[in-house]
């Protein structure tokens, strides 16, 4: 059992605006048992609206589109499934009546081309609306139930909810109910991830396992049915139980790819402070941190030490080791480390200094290179990183903080060599 | 001449992830005068994925996906063009060559997985992705062009402009080109700024002048239409100038809503340096100077003091005026600001204090209130902002930290009090 959607609407293909309302649909019809195989953006035009719907009736049980229900020129949502199904268009009284009756209620006169929104396709119902003037449309045709929804986002959510999920119900749509979890890794790409979980990935495999990347977090989508909730989550838990068993420490969290969340639930329960020394990243592992509500009793703070100078006067980094090992090394990035920690008089001093371009990459410090230093209980450690050269700065930073806050996790957890 | 899009990826359709590459092709494409007529979202299914080509290559000019291109099972964009086609797949060398040197600068073998990167449909052509593994594919087949851009958007953005548009011009695809150019200016509300320029957004007007507003920042975005680029921008000169002429120093800049690009280019202007002291905003303006490349030599550094203690040690603050006025006050901004401009030594220092919330307001000081201080020349000034107590927390940071640029850059012009 499958849905289509039709998002209609020519702002949603001229780039002028981000349709939002396919995704909450694909969410919500997965949970209803129905998932959505195509979602088709439109424009206002009615022989590809025709087309649209003539195909989506051809091959979906269910298709609901979201848009052109409106009084202009360019609705065409109501013409196009009626030419599609074959059928004319007759005005419904009941939705005229609506539409009176909420001009009515806002004291205004209801202009005569808001008539046309009373028109339906011969065999169709309306779907009351609750809040606009457009009403909604509910149709059987080919081997299709279709939904017409209004594109304002508040209006479609509730003629969704209100409307539509009885009628589901009532004519056998859905009923196994489909749910979604996330789990994020960081510290391995995306192919190593999948040659340890061949098993796990394979196609077809129930519950089925997605794999994705993003900024170097490594996703794992879970999707698993059932008759309710529970017993989808349950379907779920072993494969769960797997991912977790395998990956351990690299997983940073569930829904969240925040490692930031993660290093500061670890401080919290450890009852551990951390302070940061910043060269390249100048201040976003600092702001990743206190991005996080109830971050002061384990952050007091930190040091964007951009220029040498402040390497050295605030941070207490040799001047001299920064002479002859330079700023980007693992020594000076230790000392940072130690010089923050002993600075604010936190448990756990992290530090990141690298070279994050566009310039002032060398052949022995090339642009990516960049190293960590992290001090805690009584040892001090780094780590070095190369994040490649052909990588712009933004990157090298956002992944240097992340690697950076990953390490601080690990050491956290006793990893680190 | 039109454009489709299929967008591929379980994510985009179970309701797990926005796609937001679609309205950024959707942009570029009716830049290059090739509007886009359907953007179907479709999931990593074979069968959907091969009907979805077989009927674009059916009916559209050009074809443009995005994903399907990784190393994994479930990406099958490169089998599904190839059945689509009614042709093979062929290993390509140089793709090959390609995932092996960008392994090899990342100091990492190549999985063996990665090898199915290579294969594209034969008579296709690989587009070079200067940036991940994945290689994109272009495509004669059916009436149409194809081409298959990877999934992660810097690399579907930089393979479009670096190697598709080339492609498009040169296999006569595209026509009147459109260009857009977007204006900044920060300091006015949206209807104050509508109010003083009626005669620009009224529509119909050529060149379209629209407004938008977003995180504060009020965007004029002008279109205009032209034989080629140089055409089209003659068309909006007219339009840019009497926005600069209304508008003065409230622009912040174009294309860019950086406030911070604004700063650091008065800075080198005037060869100034400046060095901040962040408390609610934790470290995210000194990211803000950071993200910009050679931003070295106007900025030396920041201080994160989140707690107290931080701002007594290492900004001088005062630990009874603290006691008497509060953290969050004008009289600690001020020293905030003169203690971190004395301590990095430079000409201007900058400093954020307030509430950001979700808790910790009271009665007295709500969440929102935020004060600034800036200390430059022979003058320490500071101003309080109100951002609301029911907005969250990252609005609050986002907002004080583009304030106090703000305020950084005015005290610049010599515009502050």
């Amino acid at each position: 059992m499958h849905a289509e959607l039709l998002m209609i609407g020519s702002e949603l293909i001229s780039g002028a605006k981000l349709d939002t309302n396919g995704q909450w649909l694909c969410d919500r019809l997965a949970a209803q048992g129905i998932p959505v195989r195509f979602s088709t953006l439109l424009g206002d035009t009615l022989d590809d609206n025709v087309a649209a719907f003539a195909l989506a009736i051809s091959r979906s049980d269910l298709v609901v589109t979201s848009g052109g229900l409106g009084p202009t020129q360019d609705d065409l949502t109501r013409d196009a499934l009626a030419k599609a199904a074959g059928v004319g268009l007759v005005q419904d009284d009941r939705a005229l009546a609506m539409i009176e009756a909420l001009f009515a209620r806002r004291d205004r006169e209801m202009p005569d081309r808001n008539r046309i929104q009373a028109l339906i396709p011969e065999g169709s119902s309306i779907l009351p609306n609750p809040i606009g003037t457009a009403p909604g449309i509910w149709m059987k045709t080919g081997i299709a139930h279709v939904a017409c929804l209004p594109g304002v986002p508040r209006e479609l959510k509730a003629m969704f909810d209100e409307e539509l999920v009885p009628r589901l119900r009532a004519v056998g749509l859905g009923g196994r109910v489909i749910v979604n979890r996330v789990i994020n890794l960081f510290g391995l790409g995306e192919s190593e991830v999948e040659a340890q979980a061949p098993d796990l990935t394979a196609r077809g495999r129930v519950p089925e396992v997605g794999i994705t990347a993003s900024d170097a977090t490594i996703s794992f989508r879970i999707r698993a049915e059932g008759v309710d909730e529970a017993d989808a989550l349950a379907a779920m838990q072993p494969t769960i139980d797997a991912i977790y068993e395998r990956f351990g420490d690299l997983i940073v969290g569930e829904g969240t790819d925040d490692v930031a969340e993660a290093v500061i639930a670890l401080l919290h329960d450890r009852n551990k402070t951390i302070a940061v020394a910043e060269s390249c990243t100048g201040g976003l592992i600092a702001h990743r941190l206190t991005r996080i509500p109830g971050v002061g009793p384990v952050f007091p703070g930190g040091i964007v030490s951009y220029a040498n100078e402040a390497k050295t006067d605030l941070l207490d980094v040799p001047a001299d080791l920064i002479d002859s090992v330079g700023a980007v090394s693992a020594e000076v990035a230790e000392a940072m480390a130690v010089g923050v920690r002993r600075r604010f008089g936190t448990d756990v001093g992290l530090s990141v200094t690298g070279v994050a371009g566009p310039t002032g990459g060398s052949p022995d410090k090339p642009i990516g290179l960049v190293h960590l230093g992290l001090s805690l209980d009584d040892h001090t450690t780094h780590r070095r990183l190369s994040l490649g050269s052909e990588q712009p700065r933004p990157v090298i930073q956002s992944r240097s903080a992340k690697h950076a806050l990953n390490f601080a996790r690990l050491g956290l957890l006793g990893k680190t060599p």
